[in-house]
């Protein structure tokens, strides 16, 4: 009877240990594309790495303090959404018309919950408006004015779009309307993905999309399966890169069904999938975490701003190849 | 020598025969819900019956003499967006603010390319456009009135939202205002694969959406992956159902995964698919050709308006389990 009792105990413990494993991790991309060390300042470079840095560690500490993954990626992508750096939130690149128009999406892997906005012009941070569809809406993807109207339901305020608006990309635009064309205006975007403490995987994306843009395109991004996908089964991901060749590939599904049906490992489904990207004409690259914590930052494009940190003290910030 | 020469003949004429197997099937829905035979008259029943054969026939047709897939899908979608009786097209439901909202998309699984458009409220035949945003522009996903200022750049009419509205849908959306809440109020759809002699897939789907619907809402139709999916290595697939689910499930790509990755048969992927949907708490249902021209047509609804027409004669147009 005694052995029992402690068999018991064991399972418990076991189980517990389990469910709970103090294990957590957290990683992020600023987006890939063709980022050369030669155009790169010594400055820009510092500038670049220090942001990542710093959004790396405000999600990091919420996970270290026993926080929520959905919670750590919603905060670190905030910073990189405040920050110009990034093509997304304040560093937002402009449409056609000079004017900002943003995607994001955040999706739990615990219940497959998500939420997406496109086409926001008003709200300072689409990440936080995409977990508020994703908690507070019976819906998953709101667009535009619509999902401004939801927004302003929801107490957030709005914002002029042009305080959006930056020199930088003004000038972009203006550069790229005399060219006619830029290889590299389709890139840029932030995301996140983090595994908390309690085995939960969050991932979030949000961009400003491709400059000189029309007709309200939508990318991968705000694309649950596209640009975000989570699961706590397999794995979650964030994707950044040309966008209309990852929503012909599923880019963030197809690794997750990898796991799930074909047992590859996380490395070799997103080289896979990456693969097809290429193979139809794309490219880009892609973050992620699995449920056993391995790590991902996979890209085709010259250079990828990214960076991650584990609970074990592994830790990298890196821009190119 | 001569056994060669022999050997080499019979080498092409398989080869040609894999080409050109003279094999072509096509499958449509008309969407799935609470579709009762209680609540049916035998009138609406043959009505409904009617246009689903009608719609196959002109599919049927264009692939029977030697057409492609992509053309049959269109211009057998055109016909159901044409009718009152589907939700999408002219009998579209209506948005909360008594507007016609639709969205689009298609997809060819020679080349996996597509094309989507969402938040339509001017354009009398949306697949239409989704294929002019697949076909001619480098975009895959057009919304709102960018999409219209696409449409017009292509020669397309506008035409006033207002001939979209028909009474009995603004008799629906009165009654589910009154009544703040209809179970039923997320179905309906129209969608259609089709498979061609050369053994080329095009999928499509096109609806109104939810009736009622708030905040430029979006669901699964207009996402490709989730509404619309099409591979000539696995399968073409359409969704109808409710979109949110169909969006966090990744409905029509999780069924060409499984048998990409999985070698599941259609029939038992596409199982596995809506017993995950269901799984969620959502509901629908699919229609899908694979490679080998299984077809299938499977919901977990009460009913779903669903037919197919195969070039080996087998053909069957149903509405109830």
């Amino acid at each position: 009877m005694k052995l029992l009792v402690y068999y018991f105990l064991i399972i418990l413990t076991l189980n517990s240990c389990n469910k709970k494993n103090n294990h957590f991790a957290i990683v992020v991309h600023g987006g890939a594309g063709t980022i050369l060390k030669d155009n790169m300042t010594n400055e820009m470079e510092k500038a670049y790495k220090q942001k990542l840095e710093e959004a790396l560690n405000v999600g990091y500490s919420i996970l270290k303090q026993n926080g929520k993954s959905v919670d750590a990626v919603e905060a670190t992508i905030k910073i990189l959404e405040d920050s110009e750096l990034f093509n997304a939130g304040k560093g937002s690149v402009l449409s056609n018309n000079e004017e900002v128009e943003m995607d994001a999406s955040i999706m739990t892997g615990d219940n497959l919950n998500a939420g997406a906005v496109s086409g926001i012009k008003k709200i300072k941070n689409p990440i936080t408006l995409a977990r508020k569809v994703m908690e507070e809406s019976e819906h998953v993807f709101l667009s535009g004015s619509g999902a401004e109207d939801f927004a302003v339901s929801k107490g957030f305020k709005l914002i002029d779009n042009s305080n959006f608006i930056t020199n930088n990309r003004l000038n972009s635009l203006k550069n790229i309307k005399k060219r006619e064309s830029n290889t590299d205006n389709k890139f840029g975007t932030v995301g996140c993905v983090a595994i908390d403490k309690n085995g939960n995987i969050t991932s979030g994306t949000s961009t400003g999309g491709m400059t000189n843009k029309k007709w309200n395109r939508i990318g991968d991004v705000p694309i649950i399966g596209a640009g975000t996908y989570a699961n706590n089964q397999t794995c979650g991901i964030s994707s950044t890169g040309w966008g209309e060749y990852f929503i012909r590939n599923v880019v963030a599904y197809d690794i997750s069904a990898q796991i799930e049906y074909n047992k590859k490992s996380i490395k070799n489904a997103a080289k896979n999938t990456l693969k097809k990207v290429k193979e139809l004409g794309g490219s880009g690259g892609v973050i992620g975490i699995d449920k056993n914590l391995n790590i991902i930052m996979d890209f085709n494009t010259e250079g990828m701003y990214r960076g991650y940190k584990k609970s074990n003290g592994d830790t990298a910030i890196e821009i190119y190849k």
